[in-house]
C-alpha cells in the first residue's frame, strides 16, 4: 500500500486563482478571483510576467487566510520554466522557507501532497502550495518563437496563463486533505510532443487505480474525480485505459484542461494545459464548491509530461506522471 | 521556530557515490564507489549520460541497502537540467513513486529533508534521495558550447560529473537524520553568473544561523558543518557573514565544492559545483565517517543558485537558497 492518509486532516484554509484574458473568456471566467488583461502583467519580459502572476496569486490566497506572508512556515512552489525561475523569482522577497518542486503540469498536486504532509505531520503550521504557467513563456521555451506563428496540430493543447494557490494549515476548520498518492513515472513510448494528453493518460490511470485499490473505494464514492490537463484526447484515452481495468468514472470525471476553454468559441484544439491550468481551476472552481459543502469528497489528480525541449529534440519518449490528493468538505 | 526535528530518527541505511574521471582524480578519489572514465557513460548524449550516472548511483545505494528498487516507497530526485530530465529519465523505468524537486545545487539537502519527513512521519518506510550533475550538460546549458572553449573567470566553479544517493528508512539502526531546516531564498543583488559562491553565501549564513538559533546550539557542538558548493570565494564570504553575527565555525567548516578538486594540480579556479558535487562528497566521504562512528554530529547545508540561462541573459540578479539537515551517528 503506497497511498498516504492524513489522520490530522490538514485544512484547506484559503485558495485563490488569477487567469489571463483568454482563460478568463473560457468556462471558468466568472470563478477566477481576477482576470488580467495585460499578458505582461506590467513587466518587461514574459518570465517576469509569470513571476508577477504567481506572486499576486500567492498574496491573494494568503490575504484570504487573514495571514501575513511572514506567518507562513513554508511555501511549496513550482512551474514549467527552466530551473523553475517563475517560482523562485516570485518567492525570493517573501522570506518564507521555500521548497521548489518539479512535476511539470502535475506540480499543484505534488505541492498539495507535500503541504498536506508538512502540516499533517506537524513539521509546519501554515504552508502555501502554489504553481503557475504562462502561454508565452511555455510557447517560446517548448515550441516556437511566438512571432513564428507556427500552425498547431489537432492534438496540441494551449498552455494556460494562470496560477492557483492554496493555504493549508495544521489546525482550523473547513474542507481538508484526507490523503493522497505519489505518482509513478509511466512511459509507454509516446514521442509526439504535441500530443501530451496521450503521454500523460497512462500515468493518470496508474495513480487513480492504485489509489482506488489502496483505499478500497470506487469512483461512485466520490462526487468528482478531477484530472489535470489531459485535454480531450488524453481524457478519452484515460477512459479507455480505466475501462480495461473495470473502472468506470462516467459523469463524475472532469478534466481541467478539457474544460477550461470554450471549445466552440475558443478553438484551442485539444484543450488547455500548463501547471497553472489545473491549479487555477481547482482553486477557482472546485475548492470553493467543496468549502461551501456543495460536494463532499473529490480526487484531484494532476498529470505532468516530464519532457524538455532538449529531450524531445533528442528523440526521447515522453514520461508522464500523475500525483493525487483526496479532498473532503468539513 | 522554523527548524524541524525528526523524533523518530530516520535511518541513513545506505549511500553511494559515482564520479567522473576529473572528480575521481581529486581529493575524494579513493572514497567514491566508482570512477567512470567515459564521460558519456556509454550513451549517445550528455543528457542520457547524466541519467545513466544517476540511475547507476541509485541502484548501487539500493543494492547496498539489500533492497530491490521495487521495495522503495518513494524516490526524491532532482538535477540541474531543464525540466529535471536527468532525474525523470533515470527513474522512469523503476516503477517507484517519484517526487521531483528543484533546489539547484541545494537539491540533495532538500531531497534528504523530504526523505526524512516522509519516513519520520510514517508516510513511507523506505525512501531514496538522489541527485546528479554532469559537467557537459551544465556547461552547454548554462554557459557556452563545449567546443567554444571560452576562458573561465577566476571566480568560476567547475560543475562536477557526479551523483550521490542515500536510502533513508523509517526503522533500523545506524546513523540517522535528527532534524533540518528549509531554506529561505536570499538575493543580495549578485548578477555575475560566473560567481555563484557569492550569490549563495548569504543563504548559507541565513540557514545556518537560523538552525543554530532554533536548536540553541553553536558550531562547537558539531564535528563538522559541511556546506555544498560555495567554492573558495563563497566560503570566504560565508565566514565573513557569520563572523559579523558572532558565529565562528573555524576548522569544523568544510565545503564540498572548495575541497573536491586538488586546487594545485587541477586548477578549477574557485572549486567544484553542481548538485552532484555535494551529494557525492556527502555520500562518499562524510556519511561513511558518520556510519563508522568516526564522528557523531554534523550539519549538511547544501546551497543552490536559483538562476537560469534565461534569467541571467535578462539581467536578473541571482537568488540563492540553502537547505540543511542534521545527521548523527548511532
Amino acid at each position: 500500500m503506497q497511498s498516504i492518509t492524513f489522520p490530522n486532516t490538514p485544512i484547506l484554509r484559503s485558495f485563490a486563482a488569477i487567469a489571463g484574458q483568454k482563460e478568463g473568456g473560457g468556462t471558468f471566467g466568472k470563478y477566477f478571483d481576477r482576470i488580467e488583461q495585460d499578458p505582461l502583467f506590467g513587466k518587461k519580459t514574459w518570465e517576469q510576467a509569470e513571476s508577477a502572476l504567481q506572486s499576486e496569486t500567492f498574496r491573494l490566497a494568503v490575504n484570504k487566510a487573514l495571514l501575513k506572508p511572514s506567518e507562513l512556515d513554508c511555501v511549496v512552489a513550482g512551474d514549467l520554466i527552466d530551473q523553475c525561475t517563475a517560482s523562485s523569482f516570485a518567492m525570493r522577497k517573501t522570506g518564507i522557507p521555500y521548497l521548489g518542486v518539479y512535476g511539470a503540469c502535475s506540480t499543484m498536486a505534488e505541492a498539495l501532497l507535500l503541504a498536506g504532509m508538512l502540516t499533517d505531520a506537524g513539521y509546519c503550521e501554515r504552508v502555501c502550495a502554489v504553481t503557475s504557467s504562462h502561454f508565452s513563456t511555455a510557447e517560446r521555451q517548448f515550441r516556437f518563437p511566438l512571432s513564428y506563428g507556427g500552425q498547431r496540430t489537432p492534438t496540441a493543447q494551449w498552455t494556460c496563463t494562470a496560477s492557483g494557490a492554496a493555504v493549508v494549515t495544521a489546525s482550523g476548520e473547513g474542507a481538508y486533505l484526507s490523503g493522497g498518492c505519489i505518482g509513478r513515472i509511466c512511459d509507454l513510448g509516446v514521442t509526439d510532443a504535441t500530443n501530451m494528453g496521450a503521454a500523460m493518460a497512462p500515468a493518470a490511470a496508474d495513480t487513480i487505480t492504485r489509489y482506488l485499490h489502496d483505499t478500497g473505494t470506487k469512483p461512485g464514492d466520490y462526487d468528482a474525480i478531477v484530472t489535470g490537463d489531459l485535454g480531450c484526447i488524453g481524457t478519452s484515452l484515460l477512459t479507455e485505459l480505466l475501462e480495461v481495468q473495470g473502472v468506470e468514472m462516467g459523469s463524475i470525471h472532469h478534466d481541467c484542461g478539457a474544460e477550461i476553454f470554450d471549445n466552440d468559441a475558443q478553438d484551442t484544439h485539444a484543450g488547455g494545459s500548463g501547471c497553472g491550468c489545473s491549479a487555477a481551476v481547482l482553486c477557482a472552481y472546485w475548492l470553493p464548491k467543496l468549502a461551501a459543502g456543495h460536494m463532499h469528497r473529490m480526487l484531484f489528480c494532476a498529470t505532468g509530461a516530464l519532457l524538455s525541449a532538449m529531450s524531445a529534440q533528442q528523440g526521447e519518449t515522453i514520461p508522464g506522471i500523475c500525483h493525487l490528493v483526496e479532498l473532503r468538505s468539513a
